[in-house]
């Protein structure tokens, strides 16, 4: 199949490598172009605009940081809908709010050209391995043309809903899990300001109803003061832009998510946006040195 | 060996009878006698106070709800000290405070009775299945005394560290799981007033880096609207007084703690206490009809 990749940092890389690998034409572009040079070398095609992606392409994946980075890849002069043909998909897979990716589609689809939201989770290491869960908004009959792209990339594919649905998970998915990375840092301060060994309780903790796969990866990067990042903590600081609007949106009390937005303000207001978000831990041993 | 078993309620009944099926004799009292009723039926011995259950045993259980009880138990006029030979030991598996769990040891050892702090996770379930996690405070000989009687408990025997440090690792267990709880019920009271249906949030979430036993568990419970209890939430309500005046006393600021402890105050303000800790979904179902 013809396909085109826009995005090619620490998640779009490897997924793009694996669209690649599997004997798909792949087109790339990127504003900086140093980027595209591991793609280009495993085979895949330079092109100097989105607009040409677009032209060589029946389905464009875009993987960019937010909202206005996708309506600007979209809609700019030399933009994908400047090189679309009617009947081309544009899989979005970029973690954007739910509103951004409903007005997307509805814009495309005058065009004749289908969208889907699709965000994932699973971080560096779902990408490269391709056990990424994708959360889909948008029609089904578009999501059954795509599948077989998607099960390159991830194990768990769900087609959660219409438009935007796909961004709403994904929402929900960034407030469960960095509830719980907070959750965790609070506990494992606690045990080791009690005097207890935080390795200790964390190897306890893990084989009760408190397990999960946060407390494994970010929990153990906790325990061994490796705050090196696995997805930079500034991601879920943006992504909590969208969490909060959507509640505010629909007059929603979050009461925790408020609060961890708050810590990751913090976290962010202390210079460790590129941090690993597990430097949530830093931000409570930092208020104790501060007294 | 001779066991003593008092605290015979959901979690404390299943593993009595673990103990007991194993070929251990079992020496059980309880305050209301109807409780006593299935393990006498499967061959514990009917003891009339608790230090009669002392008397006849060399390790004693004791499975109860917070530090009062088991301070009374154990030096009430009839309680447990009356009947302790020197050598005994107290493994009290109730989650209490790791100060009163520090300060029974010491009052004990005076006797040359010894303790261990043995909390547990895995709910229910985990107990009737015996695959407990079990977190341990106390003396490295006194647990290896006690070891093959938690191998019919549990599968992760934890020792985290000296009197008092497996309350510490249950108070962080609580802090974990219960905050996952809510940032669940956020999660999918936000999807589902997003017009997203909750259960295909659910299952796009369990693929991903927010997978967890509290997602499969409660998530699924929240999903189903089935509030029948599996671990009371006036119990988890109790907990987070053990885990703020922890954090009280450390003088550590525990900002999603402290605000999962309101709406677990909420929680019981709507008189959902015997109800599953999943009921922290309907708390903020009613703030949003109360507007």
């Amino acid at each position: 199949m013809r396909l085109g990749f826009i995005g090619l940092g620490t998640m779009g890389r490897p997924m793009a490598l694996h669209l690649l690998r599997a004997g798909h034409q792949l087109a790339v572009w990127a504003r900086q172009s140093g980027t595209t040079r591991p793609l280009l070398a495993a085979g895949a095609i330079d092109c100097s605009s989105a607009a040409e992606v677009a032209r060589r392409a029946e389905v464009v994946f875009t993987m960019v940081t937010g909202g206005a980075d996708v309506e600007q890849l979209t809609f700019a002069g030399d933009g994908l809908l400047a090189g679309f043909a009617p009947g081309s998909i544009l899989v979005d897979m970029s973690t954007i709010a739910p509103e951004t990716a409903r007005s997307l589609a509805q814009r495309l689809a005058r065009h004749g050209i289908e969208m889907l939201d699709a965000p994932v989770s699973g971080g560096q290491q779902g990408a490269m391995a391709a056990t990424l869960a994708i959360m889909v908004g948008g029609e089904a009959a578009a999501l059954e043309r795509v599948r077989p792209l998607f099960e390159l990339l991830g194990t768990r594919i769900v087609h959660v809903g219409e438009h935007g649905a796909g961004q709403v998970a994904k929402a929900c998915n960034q407030m469960v899990m960095v509830a719980a990375i907070q959750a965790i840092a609070e506990a494992l301060h606690l045990s080791g300001a009690a005097g207890v060994d935080p390795a200790r309780v964390r190897l306890a903790l893990a084989g009760g109803s408190a397990a999960s796969r946060v407390l494994e990866v970010m929990g153990g990067r906790m325990v061994e003061r490796d705050f090196a990042a696995g997805v930079e903590a500034r991601l879920h600081h943006k992504d909590y832009a969208v969490v909060l609007g959507e509640a505010h949106r629909l007059g929603l009390p979050m009461p925790v998510s408020a609060q961890v937005c708050q810590q990751l303000n913090a976290l962010m207001a202390m210079g460790w946006g590129s941090a690993d978000t597990a430097a949530l831990l830093r931000v409570l041993e930092a208020g104790e040195r501060a007294t």
